[in-house]
């Protein structure tokens, strides 16, 4: 079963849809439209594999706003009372930090021209000339509704459940980027798989930045959870990250006040450039992982804000093409992804959930085996030192 | 009766609401949505006690849009034809006065982090540097739709009719404000009372500020209207409004490129704290009074904007927390209200309508008895000379 | 037949129409809503003779989004998937080119405060003093939605439609124009006409600008395609525009990289004010006129931006009433309309469409005779040279 929800350029929309699985009767597709408050005209697509669920945010860039695996829930608590429409999101107020005023995602992408700190670069347009512009914390593809959305559902083996978007970033003049993205799970699985492409449409070079903001907050979260990874070398991004770097890895419970610490990571990878990050529970026995590419995603960012609860108690494992700098920062570190024109960058994700030590156990026996002789290079200072 | 319009954390939501009362027969509450132009899919409420109907915006913060008693409009003609969705005002614009494309309500918050004129501030993230930003002109407030709403009518007595909203000002990393209003009205009654609650919901100490813009055009606001106040002290806010501050209270006619005067005042209250504000028409027969309390509220402003009918002919009386000069010139005369973490600051403000010349004389005695000994210190210049 | 569509002031809103001609099969009006993407809760209206159909977007000032004429659409392919919600647009963003990120339409006003590039202008308000001002590009009226919308279709002649809008461009303190539209055609026929009053609807006199941005692409739009107009003088913009500048009604096919060329016109008219400019392809058997009148719109441009199909291949004719500079410098050339409080500035354009060599070459000579005896000056540098 292939049905199309929304498909703007042909005007077809379908404010509702439900599919219950016959095979999988614990499987299901939900869509509705919420209404009221900030959150009022966005669609909503629930998916339930049995076991995992999750809902996609169409309006926001086809981002995941929660999902649950089993008892686990995995979102975190935003000062922000989402989902937010784009129509109340200013990306450039507060001298570019008005991406927080929508920000309470599970899974946001961060891009298409530029993640990371907001802050002024130069560009250069087709009338020849450089300008100077304010690229706004995290870009602006989280913001921009979908033009179309279908899902397909494959009984043919397991019940398998894709749901595809696509999203324009683009103005005249300016880059014109498309995310082709499918979201797809199967009945029963621990899993959510990703797979983006980054469409350039037009015919000029265009540099993309995306990153992949994963934030989780209890109860995988709590103090004593810890963040494994395989490493070459992890770092922090600035002096505030600096106390504490020996155990980087380590979550704290929250804090009052508590600013938040980042650190840069160089993954360890398979050699077909595979690998795994997770974030566990201090008892071993709730994770979450995240398996993507380092060729696709060569950085990955630990994001460490536990404050208190009320202000946001949330790690986040970031895998990206870039660190979250400032874009001019990251062209000049050379880690800007290029796309020639009419050509197209892929990246998948996979976030997998488990509530059993012996799963987790194993998924640390992995990454173990990709950490194998590399010698992992801590530093205790930014890079910059 | 308890009816809930909208949660939008429990996905509720009613696009309509219809009571009339059994008991009171002209006692009604209807909710409905407005559709096409800028109002379009905005939330309205309006409730009628008999004598005295309002009309609630949702979607602007819990606004009064305008209001009516008996025959007299309470309400002014501004250019914009509202209501508004905030969805077509950006803030920002205009250097900070984008707040104007909104502006045609009765009474409208301004706040939370800051009200009055637009301009830099430093403000300290919890990234524990300094940031200086743009505050917009009478800050967000009125921008953000409510979360919650509900509708209690009470006939155990008097019919009696509140309803509740709930407005979050809020984004990771910046004060998290939670605004909970209840407007009450009385079958028969002339009145209208607002208790507003804003409730620091982080955990950190934040600054607030909040003023109450209410606005009356004709028929009560006429050449010879007067606005009646027991006084210690009032003064002309700039040049602008030194010309006539001796005759500060005196409301002219409209009149084509009259420019805005702003007085501001020290207020005589009762021991309690208790004060009266009151615009009343030349003939002492139509006014209205605002009742609130100086230890909530120790600043009061009066707006004139006696300009042609076509260009906003209105005059603005404004109890606050502050005065609406830069939130800067406000800290350092120590007049911003300081929430600790968790804790809130509550509010108490009533409009009364009034079409009978000898309430209004009882509401003027009223105010004489408060003015009682102190005599009123009338600047003719601006308090900075 | 006189239907009210919206209608804000008095809650009159209508989500469909349909109204097709029992005299003209072939004529219709139909009115919808778009679900979905960016194109969500905007109001459409089509309107079919037989022969022309066009759509109306009342949610984006009354601006006409394409057409079609027998078999040769009208419109040209931009990199935005439109239409475009005007809440997805911000005017200040990208130093002030946000509005791009709208802008897919065929024929679209720029005003009614400014046009043309955007930058600082400054300003006077109404407290007397100047403020500097951003004045993004193309100004605000085609991001606002129409308050008022009726549809009039009148059949004791030929059948004849006509579609009313009214935008409202204000804010209290600054200008507030009310541009009232009609938009009409008669059964069968090759043309729409548009007649708008911008009214000051203020009492102060406010300086004007409103242009008309027309724009094609194939299959009138092609190599060899030529722009055909009386001209006194004819001058490109900038350096840009310089190579070529001999050429300059002539269009070339698509190329990656071009960069848009600009030129100023100085129209020929007749005694009465009436002048004619036209785009026909290369074989002159398809063609597209604009009939308007120099007394209200003195300067007419062309837009060449024959870049990559995928980047927007496309010609703008640019009748208005100034030249897109910065208004800092059509204020200085003396081209800012002023309209005196409460008074208005009418404009009349009809675009007309061709599928017959026959007809083309009867414009052609209509142009001709608008030339007569005319020498045009081409110039080869920008003015300022």
């Amino acid at each position: 079963m292939n049905v199309i929800l929304t498909d703007t350029k042909n005007q077809i929309y379908k404010n509702e849809f439900n599919f219950v699985s016959k095979k999988n009767k614990n499987c299901s597709v939900k869509k509705y439209v919420l209404n009221g408050g900030q959150a009022n005209g966005m669609d909503v697509i629930e998916v339930n594999n049995g076991n995992l669920s999750f809902v996609i945010l169409p309006t926001r860039g086809m981002g995941i706003w929660r999902a649950k695996y089993n008892a686990i829930d995995l979102k975190w608590d935003s000062p922000v009372c989402g989902p937010v429409h784009p129509c109340f999101v200013n990306l450039d107020t507060e001298n570019g930090l008005g991406w927080l005023a929508g920000f309470d995602e599970l899974i946001v992408r961060c891009g298409l021209q530029n993640n990371g700190a907001p802050g002024e670069d130069v560009v250069r347009h087709n009338d020849g000339k450089t300008h100077q512009k304010l690229l706004p914390l995290h870009g602006r593809i989280a913001n921009i509704p979908a033009h179309f959305v279908s899902i397909e559902i494959d009984e043919s083996d397991e019940t398998k459940i894709t749901v595809t978007g696509e999203v324009d970033e683009a103005m005249l003049f300016m880059p014109h980027f498309r995310l082709k993205t499918t979201i797809e799970t199967t009945a029963g699985s621990n899993s959510l798989k990703i797979t983006d492409e980054v469409i350039n449409c037009g015919t000029a070079e265009e540099e993309m930045e995306l990153l992949y903001h994963c934030n989780f907050g209890p109860p995988i979260l709590e103090k004593g959870a810890k963040v494994v990874a395989p490493i070459i070398e992890v770092a922090p991004r600035d002096k505030i990250a600096e106390p504490g770097a020996e155990e980087f890895y380590l979550c704290e419970g929250a804090e009052n006040g508590f600013e938040e610490k980042v650190y840069f990571y160089n993954l360890a990878a398979r050699e077909n450039g595979e690998t795994i990050t997770m974030l566990k529970n201090k008892n071993s026995d709730k994770a979450v992982a995240l398996r993507f590419n380092k060729n696709e995603m060569p950085c990955f960012t630990l994001w460490k804000n536990t404050a208190a609860v009320e202000d946001g108690y949330v790690v986040g494992l970031e895998p990206g093409t870039d660190y979250p700098n400032n874009r001019a920062v990251e062209r000049a570190a050379g880690r800007l992804v290029k796309i020639p024109g009419k050509s197209s960058y892929k990246i998948t994700l996979e976030m997998q959930a488990f509530d059993d030590a012996a799963l987790i156990a194993e998924v640390e026996k992995e990454i173990s085996e990709i950490q194998e002789d590399v010698t992992p290079e801590v530093r205790l200072k930014t890079m910059s030192e």
